[in-house]
């Protein structure tokens, strides 16, 4: 949390100014050891650490102010996932609406009108948590969580597991895509989805079937205008934001896709990001936490062209400074 | 997660149009009891369950789209909030700038020129926690947290406790106020403020001075367009939002304060806003997170003239639906 990228003038104003608060006592701790930064792990990482994109299981949400990038997550929700890109092929979202913003919780989309018709299935059956599955990716975190016996990892998505029930679930962190549903749990069929803009809802977990992780162009929610009515609905269809479209990335020409790539989390370069996140050193921080919450690193994505460059993920941990 | 405030229009149509789900495996799993929501439990407390705001301890930072409220914590950081109080006095901050805005994280005003002069200490000690003195409003959580040994709610603010140190600090939850400092932990005068705008970046506890906590007006700086510098700073000098004035509200006439009153920690009635948030049940919960962490309740605070009306709370806890 510096006070601007550059604090020269600042800290020669300080130096020359304070001189007579040194009588107070020095701050005696030692100094912590220097250690890499997520911006350090990320630089010093090797090609085969990242991987591509599924253009099959890739969603681009175009606003008219522009596109969200939302990788889905079939092995958590696999007759969810394939509705909902059933109704991105028959175009179903295509001049909805984002109905609600409500600050510190939820952005949510779908149809204002609820008389939309469309040919996929009207309600899908939860699935709040799946069985885990042997060759299901997991790099579990050390540290203990409020909410779940364990949490770490899985592909690009934050998650939960109980491994004396044998289950495993996606946990509501930012930018996590969840499916809106009524009283009856078997209720969404993914035609109003909303993305977590706020703290980590994770009372939610397992009361929603999450879908899948915004990669890009949450700041095209999290930047909306909060809408004044009960949990954040817009009281004014003019307030409502339109969809344009939702595509998936494998319909989209080749031109006009968003590459990005991600960091895989079957590596040591994924570890050294975690174990960046649990230490911190250097100048800048006097205490280490030595933990990190699941919600307190995002794997690391970043646009393929900048893979050369020394340029930062686009999305580091929160937190990395 | 309700897909919209008035669903019944939806249920119907899926009742009569997924009879053919029906073949699917039902869940087993039994309705969760009728449990108070945080909405009830706020609409059965009493008068004497709220508190006013002390106007010696209360800020209004006002920017051009309205006025944000501040409580500030001098039993957590006694120096820096007498400075930033000094601050405020000599009118530092009119005319200053929300220089940065980063997604899920931090909103932070200050002097983008680094040369206005003030007469408040150029530097303050860190108050990066404090010792747990007896007479230290505490609420304990029940329950386990990632990164302090003991989690809960002093007045209104979150905090940590270290017992076996007898140290005590407040958290980075959302909303909550910090200090920008540079890389020496004592150079932060309060010239810097930052906000908590996205998940809870705790890797920060106990590396900066937390001062306070935003009570009304937080979506004027979570809504603010994204910084594309470095660390979110604004790039331009005409993307920065003026700082109209930061004023402490015993310095504002009466007819012109904000009215507002926060829940007592000390009471029954906070007991079961927690309850609430651990224990969900009703119609729509279908696993009941019977945890929670310390920044997923926020201590309610309401307008004054709310007090009489079945409105709840202008800022429930996060995810009480």
């Amino acid at each position: 949390m510096r006070q601007r990228p550059d604090c020269k003038t600042l800290a020669v104003a300080i130096a020359l100014a304070c001189a007579s608060l040194a009588v107070q006592a020095a701050d005696t701790s030692p100094a912590l050891p220097k250690r890499p930064t997520v911006t350090d792990v990320i630089k010093a990482s090797k090609p085969a650490d990242w991987r591509d994109l599924d253009p099959q299981n890739t969603l681009y949400v175009e606003l008219p102010s522009g596109r969200i990038v939302i990788e889905l997550a079939p092995m958590y929700a696999p007759n969810t996932v394939a509705n909902i890109k059933a109704l991105v092929h028959e175009n179903y979202f295509d001049g909805l609406s984002v109905m609600r913003a409500q600050d510190n919780y939820v952005a949510q989309w779908g149809d204002p009108t609820e008389k939309k018709e469309f040919k996929a299935q009207k309600k899908v059956k939860a699935e709040f948590d799946v069985a885990i599955a042997k060759d299901m990716p997991f790099t579990a975190l050390p540290d203990t969580d409020t909410y779940a016996p364990q949490t770490g990892y899985s592909n690009s998505m934050p998650a939960a597991r109980d491994p004396k029930a044998g289950r495993t679930w996606l946990t509501h962190c930012y930018g996590m895509v969840g499916v809106g549903r009524d009283n009856d749990p078997d209720s969404g069929a993914g035609t109003d989805l909303y993305v977590v803009i706020g703290h980590a809802p994770r009372a939610l977990d397992r009361n929603v079937t999450l879908v899948g992780r915004v990669l890009q162009g949450i700041e095209l929610l999290s930047t909306l205008p909060r809408g004044t009515g009960q949990l954040g609905f817009y009281e004014k269809p003019e307030q409502m934001v339109p969809l344009k479209s939702i595509r998936l990335a494998a319909d989209v020409p080749e031109a006009e896709r968003s590459h990005l790539e991600i960091l895989r989390t079957d590596t040591p370069t994924f570890d050294a990001v975690i174990n960046a996140a649990r230490f911190r050193g250097g100048d800048w921080y006097k205490n280490s936490p030595d933990h990190v919450e699941v919600c307190n690193v995002m794997v690391p994505v970043r646009k393929k062209d900048q893979a050369q460059a020394a340029a930062p993920a686009v999305t580091p941990a929160p937190a990395s400074k």
